[in-house]
């Protein structure tokens, strides 16, 4: 099995393109371990504080770990990548950005550090004092070259990168759309923990060792990625927050506001602290898009990992 | 524990309105049991025909039970109401219909009749042939006065209504936020199962009884209603698709547009068979609103209940 490490610089790529030369070669079936950096590419550190924020690179932020060129992979043809494990690191972390986030301008910028072990992440200082979360590891970036054109790294697209969708995590199948000879796949931005949504903009950010196989599907012909993946949420009592609105956007942004508003009067916990709780554990369901002009978006934090913050 | 029959037209309500005459008084702490008809207010019965919609009365469909005085319940208090018991019927329905639906306009109305026993629900008929849905029933419905105005049947509002949330089955407490003097609370809408989302604007519709507590929160000041929930979902591995888009309405559009070709290719399921599914059993989940400009909407099958119609 060929490792790929990310860690070094050569490896790396801060654009899409369907121009960008191959770091490695595999073939369809073939397993790759992939030496993932964090998000910040390495530069947040523990130890930092959120005022050496404002000294990083944002060029360096979100760099991707490609790409890999696959034998006999062809337009029209999907890539089937199956995660077969994340390895996190020890270390991670979330923060409030002036710059992304739902509720962007709302708060003033913060970096959080979390300690990773034994299958949780616990904060270290007051924030989020006596919350643990439970570490749901999976990849934020999975993608491949697009037909034409450059893109950046933040957005999205059809032909994946920046999902950050938390079931691509271990057992997931994610399929992607094969739109050059050789695909290019590429792969970035482990998170420990995510709720669906990520509110803040940001997970718990960490580095990772990640074990890939990675499969041709001649002729599926999509137009987007797809997933096969097991959703391991275990069964728990949610607190549920409704936003209820003609714009899918304000309301969920009104599920935010008032998990901030019950989070405080349930639990003490302050409006920031709430909004990193969400960020990393809160999933925001879409209740209903038919019962027009107004439509439900629910915002639901698992109880339990809130008990020992009872008020 | 007095019982407040829905089937008779005197107890039904179509309007939220802070003038309505309650229909019966309830004290903090109190039990009922509600008998609440489908959202068709028993329209549309067992052995109806796709042609017989047409003849059905539009202005007596989405009745409501209700509204209960609830002594003790003032302005700014919260309403409480702890769901105990939901009984649903033996038979049920499902329509694709042209004036509702995340792709309405797109098919052609029909109506699809469900056998409810055991735990599950199973069409009678080809459509969905071989697919078992488990019940997980809940109140589509469930709301207060408002402060003032009268409002359709509908839209949900801030003082809750037909939320279409899966969350308010058994085990749930739901908190709305009273506006009047005894809060006028009603109830409506059962459904044996529904995705988040309701894609086709209609889950699987039925008969219930029901059992409630009603309690006051004093002075909780709450703007909308929030949820204490059980998340009853067993694990399983899931099909995702995800739309793509800087609109959540037009991912959540592309998302629905690639599973029903996602179950057609994998499961050889008619687009109309892979609209009903997915209302109701399919998730919409915002995997992530913050990526701008592009935000990603998921929507999930769970994948077990598609095994007996593998290709």
């Amino acid at each position: 099995m060929i490792t790929i490490d990310g860690t070094k610089e050569e490896n790396l790529h801060f654009k899409w393109s369907p121009d960008l030369r191959p770091i490695a070669y595999v073939r369809d079936g073939d397993e790759v371990r992939v030496i993932i950096p964090d998000s910040s590419t390495m530069q947040i550190k523990p130890g930092m504080t959120t005022e050496d924020l404002a000294k990083l690179s944002s060029s360096k932020f979100d760099a991707a770990v490609g790409p890999i060129y696959v034998e006999g992979a062809e337009p029209g043809d999907a890539l089937a990548i199956d995660i077969l494990d994340i390895q996190v690191g020890d270390w991670g972390w979330s923060a409030i950005l002036s710059f992304i986030g739902l509720l962007k301008g709302r708060f003033r910028d913060l970096l959080v550090h979390w300690r990773i072990s034994n299958g949780y992440a616990e904060t270290m200082g007051e924030f989020l004092r006596g919350i643990r979360v439970p570490v749901r590891p999976f990849l934020g970036v999975i993608g491949v070259a697009p037909r034409d054109g450059v893109f950046g790294m933040i957005p999205p697209q059809y032909f994946g990168g920046n999902m950050d969708n938390r079931l691509h995590g271990v057992g997931a199948r994610v399929y992607l759309p094969v739109s050059v000879r050789g695909a290019l796949l590429s792969l970035a931005d482990p998170h420990a923990s995510q709720g669906d949504g990520e509110v803040t903009g940001t997970a718990i950010e960490t580095n990772a060792t990640v074990k890939i196989r990675v499969n041709v599907v001649k002729g599926l012909n999509i137009r987007r990625p797809f997933t096969v993946a097991p959703v391991r949420d275990e069964p728990t009592d949610v607190i549920a927050t409704m936003g209820i609105s003609n714009d899918l956007y304000q309301a969920a942004r009104d599920a935010l506001e008032d998990m901030l508003s019950i989070l405080g009067k349930l639990y003490g916990l302050t409006p920031e602290e709430g909004y990193v709780l969400s960020s990393v554990v809160g999933n925001l369901r879409i209740s209903e898009i038919v019962d027009e002009p107004n439509y439900v978006v629910t915002l639901t934090i698992p109880r339990n990992i809130l008990e020992r913050r009872k008020n």
